[in-house]
């Protein structure tokens, strides 16, 4: 993915430090929320001085959005193989089982790593806000070509709508990972996820 | 809705004290998240004294789970008069323009009120995920009695899963509100919406 945020030449030293710095951002935003996350934690998580976080990051705003980019090169790198390469209904049920297992591993804990900073952070900056459309577009660009690459293969009729389609996938997805959050339970998002691959069906 | 939360016994000025902090409450957490509302920003919205907070709540937990159920009732109470009186297609047409009317007023801030307080509180304490777990229930509760009353009035076929249905109706929505309230834009609901009712009508 392009990065948005500017990331300063660093020597591969430094880039080895920054990344350590997001990635325990990024595991302690995930477990106790942006708000409930301090620098203090985050220098503990790390193993870095305060003053090295700030020669990497301005300020807490510019770590949160290297966090959101991470969380979301994170999940759709998980999920981009099933959907860039669909060759029939066997893939969309792969992506489903996919998605259903990650869950599930993860004791159904702390829902999507990037809805969750979607939910706390989309009202904020427009620039972090800007971060995250970014982020969902490119998950329902795959989608779109997902559903595409079907009508493609002759197994979804040529007047149904990829857009309106992948909006529907990826709205399906992100209130069936809340959903399995607070049931602790895949039920749901497996019962969601199923739903939206039947309407994706409907146009077979 | 029946309280989970105790209530203890109030004179009608009390209830109406303590009403007014859990108000003043679930607007703050709707703005600032739960974990960035502070006793003493209770206080001042609310014209209380930090004494009164506490005695109608031991602690903010407490106080949270009563602001679980007010967003509830409130959410609720908007949708149910179109899910509770289904009487063909013409109703979840109502019911999608109602909520995307809502979100479109409010500017396409905050999200689902409900859906932000359970991505920030599902891995909480049991008590507040049980909270949220029945706050769901009875509207996926709702969404499957309409469902059923499609398959009652011979619109919806008697083989469809009302249970799948109503499950696939609130994560479609949950994640549809999640987009809204990122893009600023109440186009990606009112897409996923048109999905959802377009997978209940391939059940016609």
């Amino acid at each position: 993915m392009t990065q948005t945020v500017p990331v300063r030449s660093l020597t591969a030293k430094g880039e080895r430090t920054r990344a350590k710095i997001v990635d325990a951002a990024a595991d302690l935003m995930f477990r106790d929320g942006v708000a409930g996350t301090t620098v203090e934690d985050l220098c503990a998580a790390a193993g870095v001085g305060r003053s090295q976080v700030y020669h990497y990051f301005d300020d807490k705003t510019e770590l949160v959005r290297a966090v959101i980019e991470r969380q979301a090169e994170l999940v759709f790198g998980g999920q981009e193989p099933h959907l860039a390469h669909v060759e029939g209904w066997e893939s969309w049920e792969a992506w489903r089982d996919f998605v259903v297992g990650t869950q599930r591993r993860a004791g159904c804990v702390g829902g999507c790593p990037l809805g969750s900073l979607a939910s706390e952070l989309a009202d904020e900056d427009e620039l972090t806000r800007g971060i995250l459309v970014l982020s969902f577009g490119r998950w329902e660009g795959a989608f779109r070509d997902g559903v595409r690459r079907m009508q493609d293969l002759g197994l979804v009729r040529a007047d149904a709508d990829p857009a309106g389609l992948a909006t529907t996938l990826l709205a399906t997805l992100q209130g069936g990972l809340l959903l399995c959050q607070v049931a602790k339970d895949v039920a749901p998002l497996e019962a969601a996820l199923n739903g939206a691959i039947g309407y994706l069906r409907s146009f077979a």
